[in-house]
């Protein structure tokens, strides 16, 4: 295993940070890794906000639930961008591409383009010693993120990566078995497969240092997933003119 | 600049192998290092499937268009999966849950746990020396990707990948500057941004040494998507029970 990968399979998420923040270079040194990575049809279909204002990451804070989306040296919003390929054209060409920018196939390749990004970012970031934790729970209210962000038509925020050096070392988290992931040729899901990984979960939840109890993968999908969840973001993204039709 | 960074920001696409294949061992590190990404309140919800089988890459090519797709020693069909987190449950909790798996939230959710993994699993292919290139056109006719697969509801197909010993050598593809991508505190593009990146395009697409011509960012974008591009992903993304609300 080189060091690349042993890199990226040492990934956890980091919520506690020193207060050093990162310096310009460090910042240049992600966004352009995040820039590198592949996008669809040379799209580049998202934009970063780099959070600076204290007021702005306590308003977002607010929204997450989460303490470390204020108390961290970095914070950084990833956003689905179609605005920028639409600024680019005439009024009427621009007219002509909405059948496109507002359908579900350009929603999709949207996100996927800013999360390749982001994970570039990551991998960036992880490389010179940072730790981060993405914030999807910025999604809990992405109205208010939109609002306070003040992104245009075409724009929604996707998800917070906070970044910065970390002050804990936790455990690694097991993942699934490579079987219960990786097919060959066609999709073949053995119920076996979920059951061994609970049996891994439930010991990994028994014995971690913190926050230790009686639970496995299978239990907490299920509990978590009966509830309603973020049920408003459908209509806020249709709201933006993205995943109309 | 670290070796991470450099590797990263090395980064082209692929599109000629040698015919040598990857070997397990190889597999392997690319699989458990898309497993290592973050992965929304630990759900994994992606599948990847090994295409193996020359009949099934030839079909796939049919779809796609490119040779590559065919003339490869290796391709992986990243897939957004919520399958394994309704089969982990009693049919009356699934019947709870559909509430959630069904809408927007979570086939964006998907479509980046997808995206983040196959990011991670690019950077590791890369660390060995191997190329890669995104499919992004096997969904130029997702249904019938989809059939080959045999995927169940709540799986979709995102994208390919090809991997392999790299057989030429691209030159790097020009990125909008920082200044086009990054904001601070608030979202605020410049027009400049993008008639300076129209420049820099230009003369790329002059230069290179294989298919130049007389092109920029804006024309190309302006060209491509006044014309309907895969209009049937909407419905067809609904039909297996995503992104319906």
């Amino acid at each position: 295993m080189n060091d690349v990968i042993q890199l990226i399979k040492n990934h956890r998420s980091i919520r506690k940070f020193k207060e050093k923040p990162l310096n310009e270079e460090q910042i240049n040194a992600i966004v352009e890794a995040a820039q590198s990575a592949s996008t669809s049809s040379y799209y580049q279909a998202y934009s970063i906000i780099n959070i600076t204002d204290p007021k702005l990451k306590h308003e977002l804070r607010q929204v997450s639930g989460q303490s470390y989306v204020e108390n961290n040296p970095n914070l950084f919003v990833f956003c689905a961008d179609m605005n920028r390929m639409m600024t680019s054209q005439s009024e009427e060409i621009q007219e002509k591409m909405k059948q496109n920018i507002e359908n579900t196939e350009f929603f999709m390749m949207a996100t996927i383009d800013t999360a390749l990004a982001a994970q570039n970012a990551v991998i960036a970031a992880e490389s010179m010693g940072l730790g981060i934790c993405f914030i999807g729970s910025l999604r809990n209210n992405i109205k208010r993120v939109n609002d306070l962000l003040k992104l245009p038509k075409y724009v929604i925020p996707l998800f917070g990566i906070v970044v910065g050096y970390p002050n804990e070392n936790p455990e690694l988290k097991p993942r699934f078995n490579t079987d219960a992931i990786l097919f060959e040729n066609e999709y073949h899901l053995k119920k076996e497969a979920i059951e061994v990984y609970n049996k891994t979960t439930e010991s990994y939840y028994e014995k971690r240092s913190t926050n230790n109890r009686k639970d496995n993968w299978s239990h907490q999908i299920g509990r978590k997933l009966t509830k309603p969840i973020r049920m408003d973001v459908a209509s806020f993204v249709q709201s933006k003119g993205l995943n109309k039709h």
